[in-house]
């Protein structure tokens, strides 16, 4: 049965701290480590592309698995800051690495919450369709687009990308999805030149939809929160993570944040943190939650398979 | 079954004549009708956008069909000439269409083949995640990103919009689907801020790669041209549809030609002409088959539901 294999990012060495930024915002330090969450976040060079951030991603992948290249019948681009909206970056991605001309590939335009959508699209998509290896790709650079001036977006956002390998032996099944959208607020977080967000709707828009979205999920499902090992939510801001685990009365330790070191990527988040917690004995079930740009949200209940066998790597 | 129940249109009243472009590009009327096969070409208003065309279409789908807004729980665009590049178009179509919140929005990034693939992204992702109403809206408003002094795309490229109603109670179901991408050439159709295309290059692309791949289609579903009532191919020029129906030995009046009156309308292209087909007795079969920009190309077998009544309209 399709699902997620194996995971690996790419994170550009570059990197900007806000503790240099303490005076031009006037922060002090418990607003950069408990509020935002983020004490450095990446950026990627000027020359760099998302395509090029994808590239990167994928050699990390391979130094994981033996993939053999051939065979990629499907790619996905999850990003909405394309090298150019014409053509789609996943045709660049195939184009730089080689791949066969019998792969189906085309791009998703969604924000934070399109892991989430892209796992369901790329399952579903390779599922009816018969095809038998995938990558789905994130990367969204939004050092492209911020305006440094501006306080809500300039200390939050790092650049990256991530490959998901998306095959028949596999280790984890995603099991449901669950997705929302509220079109009416569209305009909360806008990129028109650069990048406007609505920080105070976008924070009250998380805490009262996301607890409520994750809790149907858990029901749908027939499941409670002793049941889920983990709960891997998008990193929008440590402020936003904290209050949704607090609110479902969610131990801490099985919501997992790490966004110190890079910031809020995106598209990328919550598989950067997916790919740290894949291959960990403890996580049988997992709650994935993603929100944002849209406004859109969405989640998946991800199951191990009892009988993965490492040798099968 | 899932599949195909309506489509609706919107191609803008104001028209471009390519007869008033003869002298600046040096045109004879055989170029016009034959070769190229556009004789005017729509053009949007200034300040629409993609998701305005969007609207419109869905307001003649209406005119047909009885749908309850609430309903919809799934809506994809497929455009590369968004609104903004964040958020997607679907979200600001999902909100000016005031629809309910438990909907999955999100827009795919391809060009010329993008109906074939989000026919095939929609179903699979609402037959999987149990969804049961969908749009699939296209809309490439090129008219945005068109060189008026470059011959190869100003005379070609008209805007417009397509909406396809997907649901259980369905016309046409998608039977198989192929798709093929070959990223290496992606330069050939590339937007940097305006529209470049190598006409050249992806005329021998289509010529050489499209025939055989209609045939591999047809074989792997042990079907005849004796068993195809109609072949929906995109319209990219006179000369490129001409060029496969004649490389295949098809019969002309299986292979609709209708770009006169508006032009090349990209991801609209097939859709526009499925939705004049949709209904009429003798289309049994009809093989979609689209190609362009990654370069990426896809087709699809549709077979009409035996027992489909039009009480059930």
């Amino acid at each position: 049965m399709l699902g997620i294999k194996q995971i690996a990012s790419y994170l550009p060495n570059k990197k900007i701290s806000n503790y240099d930024k303490k005076d031009k915002f006037n922060l002090d330090d418990d607003f950069i480590e408990n509020k935002i969450g983020v004490k450095y976040h990446t950026i990627k060079e000027d020359d760099e592309k998302a395509s090029d951030l994808c590239i990167k991603a994928y050699a990390n992948l391979i130094h994981k698995l033996d993939i053999d290249k051939n065979n990629i019948d499907c790619v996905i681009v999850i990003t909405q800051n394309p090298d150019f909206n014409i053509p789609h970056t996943s045709a660049i991605v195939h184009g730089k690495l080689k791949l066969s001309q019998n792969c189906a590939c085309f791009d998703i335009s969604l924000g934070c919450s399109g892991y989430i959508y892209g796992l369901s699209n790329i399952l579903s998509f390779m599922q009816v369709n018969g095809l038998n290896h995938g990558l789905l790709f994130t990367a969204d650079p939004y050092s492209e687009i911020i305006n440094h001036e501006d306080k809500n977006t300039d200390l939050i956002f790092g650049d990256g990308a991530t490959v998901t390998y998306i095959s028949h032996n596999s280790l984890y099944i995603p099991k449901s999805f669950m997705f929302g959208t509220n079109g009416s607020a569209y305009k909360e977080i806008l990129c028109d030149e650069t990048l406007y967000m609505n920080g105070r709707a976008v924070f009250s828009f998380t805490a009262t939809t996301i607890p409520k979205h994750i809790k149907s999920i858990l029901e749908n499902n027939n499941l409670e929160d002793k049941d889920i090992d983990k709960y891997i939510l998008h990193q929008g801001s440590k402020y936003i993570v904290d209050t949704i685990r607090k609110r479902l009365k969610i131990s801490k330790n099985k919501v997992p944040f790490d966004m110190y070191e890079y910031g809020n990527t995106v598209s990328s988040a919550v598989p950067l943190i997916l790919e740290k917690e894949l291959y960990k004995d403890n996580n049988q079930k997992m709650v994935l939650c993603a929100y944002g740009i849209g406004l859109s949200w969405g989640s998946a209940i991800l199951e191990k398979i009892k009988d993965y066998n490492e040798s099968n790597n």
